[in-house]
């Protein structure tokens, strides 16, 4: 397979040409950036040195890629708001998408509209791109544009979504604390991100609404068939990669169900990684792979589960599931360039 | 007055022995340690070194310290346990008693067997010792043993306690959770705390029953009047010193009440630090100082209140709260040798 | 003595905040920075809260400063080339300036043309004012600006001044190397200062002529009344404060020889922590202190002494040694608010 | 090839396991550990979870795996002084064995004996393990027992043996300065390494004689073909992994001669990655890979060239380069599962 990455720059892009530049069935054909474009990945991005040799960014706009015959698939690793540039000629032009930002993640252009604060410029996309969570989405391998979930949701979503669909847990009150490494903010140069000023620090953020809400919201309605009653707080922490997040909802099942409903769901799930209740999840052991890490415990005295899942967020929660994403669609064994 | 610190080896200890060799209403007489009497403080605290000069660990037993004429208040830096065996004798003797251990902070010697899994070897001594968040308590000032707040039940209780007491938040459904730095786990050669094991990971822990979560429950109970549901979930992060604590609880009030009421609760307390909603305390900001930072938002779509609060786990949290008590016992300004 | 502390948003202007609002023989008067003028200290350095109560910036230009009877003595915590604009007129109206940039650290113009690249702007007073590191400068507290050493020279200087004094090392092979923590590149949006360009990660930079070589290689000269040849390599390490320095040095002395200088030399130096042969300084131990620990061990096989030494640079490499200087200058004992 | 791991629980063995489950040419057969026998590999390295499956730790004995018909190829990562069990009777058995420990890194008997403090077991193993640095030894291949270079001396002489080769560098003064990751102490239980003693902060260690000296030493020697005078100093630094190292060597060569020599000597190593001159390397750009990045300048004033370099010390300071000569031995790319 023929393939561009574009914003191939940031960290997303970043782990997008790590993995495809080592992934036996892709050719890497072509990463953009519009600051960097005649410049050497190497000297940008110099822990891939010894894997991209003499490539260079270039300057591609969507129209050029558009055109471009050699390109089967495109990787969006793109801002929020900027996808839908890149994403509309490719669309027409009949390319394979796979788009790692926010922009065709919801289904509802109401819910866009509330989250994002102005109309979706392309409903229609929005339409077509299904939200795809590889170990639990189905009847999209058709799919031309596909949306990648975003990274706490997918922290989020996987140790939940089953637990909804088959009613083991309650709606009325779920309470989500996710701490995220640096790493989630972005390659940005903002005074918060300074090393001074996030080194042995933890703070909170986006509170009360985050924008990732609005995804959790849309799917785990959807799971459980009704409202969820969802609090979401994020946090930064001083670390690289990595998300932890800690999930208190109410439920009238024993622990031994929860641990049964998880294992029927991701039997043939290589990676999602069900540890035993009592054991608790670390960000250092998820981090470099596409794993998730997950594990629960119940409250006797509450009657609340408390679930635990960790992940790499620049892998499994960006990259490295859109590459799995592309196996899938493409026929390729789920771990293809992934282990 | 007379000082002397027990279990002076302990990180809580060293904070003691910091704080009190620079207090102006103090001669610090003896600082104890079985395992390291007879050797230099500055040898095994030696960021204490140009404070401490040749003073000396001492050996002193229970016995010893109830005799020994020349001190007037023993500071307890023991874990839970041990703290007894001191309390005891020197109580006998007429010692004032700060203890900085959990072995008094309970009321009920129910809840006591109910955590700590065995009855409490000296019920008068837990009736006589009363829970002091200097802040808050009252009347407790003749009492000779006191019994100093934990470290997360500080950074929970402080925001909370006047919420309830004034019903402006429900006791329905209250969910904490807390990120602690590695010192909260105190000096102990434990494999899951080695820096390999801790550096760039953040992983939860004691779940679902805390011991702390004894003398929350306790006091919130007793502030609401009423049986709170709590779910208290401690973590680890990599940072050396610092609580992060995010508390989300279900209000039918206004934000704007919310603050009314802690500006009104802690309008004399120089060590509350409320700041604005939409602002969130870091814990950087708190390292070092006697402090609590705290804020709120309140989610419109949930009706949740979401509080945030830092502190420093080993000053505010141990050894700078304790000194607070002392100095507001013996009738010293709040902040002597706080600032 | 009424103070006033210009350029105080930076970190050494916030360490001096820090220790002179709780010096008790300074009244803290004015504290200047041009961005931040109107702002509340609290508001932009919010772990000095519970120290600066209502305090605000001000946005006082040289000349209103030098106007203002009410100001005694003057700190300049200003970047290298701005502090001229404020000493200049500040002395010509007779006030005492602690100057903690680089503007008169050097003795000779032409060291400053060296290393500066353009003559410096006001050789007079280059000429009056001393380079004071306070355990070793005599006869400089006479002085109406006094300049205040780089962070990297005090880890340098302290150790080995009193060893090439007497003679016991050698001038011809000189290797330093030393690790600052980030807050020594300065409180500045730069890429490579952001938390995920430096957390897990060492690099050297500045090499092979970093600008505190100058007074370095001046002070030592001056000491050893010959040219000393001296590589210095700088590099940062992934903490926020704390320089460790190692040098490597040729001598024809033995060990005890080396300690018996030390001993003599820092007798009455309280901040000066000489720690046994074989023993080693860590950054831990000193940071939030004034101290510096040092210690050396000898190689028998390469005849070469090894010293390492160990600062915070934000306090004995910064303000902590400002205010230290301060203190002699002024008749107070050495220790005053610096404990 | 049929491949065991002797030692698989420390760090150097959990980076072999990593390697080899992935290589394409090994068939990973058993992974042995003292301690863990009989436990799942997944349990106590979770880092591998995806990786390893069902694997269990073994607990064969040398004897065991000395007639273990199914093993071409033992790599031994096990402290020195220990290897030597394995070694011979595998050595006896016809095995090939890649030896991560230093018990077979020198030539010389007496070497050994001034570094170690004792006579070496087995000197005529001493003599048939050739020290490999892949990129540098020729004519080892058909050796049995290789001894893989440590991880300081990887990052030190890679730079500068050929240097040292051609003459270009002077032997009278080398100075070299290391810092390391907390793993290069090893996975152990002591004080110094707890999360709370190393973060924040860095000391040297092991001085003036650590025993890597004795593999730089003689491998220094032998290249220059005189003795050449050194000084290491070895540091820990807060971070997982990596090494940087600045070395500080005198010359009477142009930087760009030393470039060109570098160029010729490793045109063909794919994991020597020359930094242009005035560029420095940094440690988080090569942990994850089997890299070496290195540069230079030289200082006109001092005459003394400055090397730095940076390596992960558990990949091409162990894991990595013992698979990269495992590699070449057997006539695979050198990239082979190293990508």
């Amino acid at each position: 397979m023929k393939i561009a990455i574009v914003g191939a720059s940031g960290y997303s892009g970043e782990e997008l040409i790590r993995l495809l530049s080592k992934h036996p069935e892709v050719e890497l054909c072509s990463v953009t950036s519009r600051s960097l474009a005649g410049e050497r990945v190497s000297k940008h991005l110099p822990a891939l040195a010894h894997l991209v040799g003499d490539l260079e960014f270039s300057e591609s706009s969507p129209e050029e890629l558009a055109k471009n015959k050699a390109i089967d698939v495109v990787f969006l690793a793109l801002p929020h708001g900027v996808s839908f540039e890149y994403a509309q000629p490719l669309y027409e032009a009949g390319k394979t998408i796979i788009d790692l930002s926010a922009d065709f993640r919801l289904n509802s252009p109401t819910n866009y509209k509330k989250y994002y604060g102005k109309p979706h410029p392309a409903p229609y996309l929005l339409d077509a791109a299904p939200y795809v969570i590889p170990e639990i989405s189905t009847g999209w391998e058709e799919a031309q544009l596909i949306a990648c979930p975003g990274c706490y949701p997918t922290s989020v979503l996987i140790p939940l979504i089953p637990l909804f669909k088959t009613g083991l847990i309650k709606h009325n009150n779920l309470v989500i604390n996710s701490y995220s490494g640096i790493s989630g903010a972005g390659k940005t140069l903002r005074d918060d991100l300074l090393f001074k000023n996030r080194n042995e620090s933890i703070k909170a953020y986006g509170l009360p609404v985050h924008r990732h809400l609005a995804e959790i919201q849309e799917q785990l309605d959807k799971a459980a068939f009704e409202d969820v009653k969802v609090q979401f707080c994020p946090h930064l922490a001083p670390i690289n990669r990595g998300i932890h997040t800690t999930i208190v909802v109410p439920t009238h099942s024993k622990i031994d169900k929860i641990y049964a409903n998880w294992e029927l769901a991701y039997a043939s799930s290589p990676f999602v990684n069900i540890l035993p209740s009592g054991t608790f999840p670390e960000t250092q052991d998820v981090v470099g792979s596409n794993r998730i890490d997950i594990s629960a415990v119940h409250d006797s005295t509450t009657d609340n589960l408390i679930i635990t899942s960790t992940i790499d967020n620049l892998i499994k929660g960006a990259g490295g599931q859109a590459v799995q994403i592309f196996n899938k669609k493409f026929g390729f064994p789920e771990t293809t360039g992934l282990l």
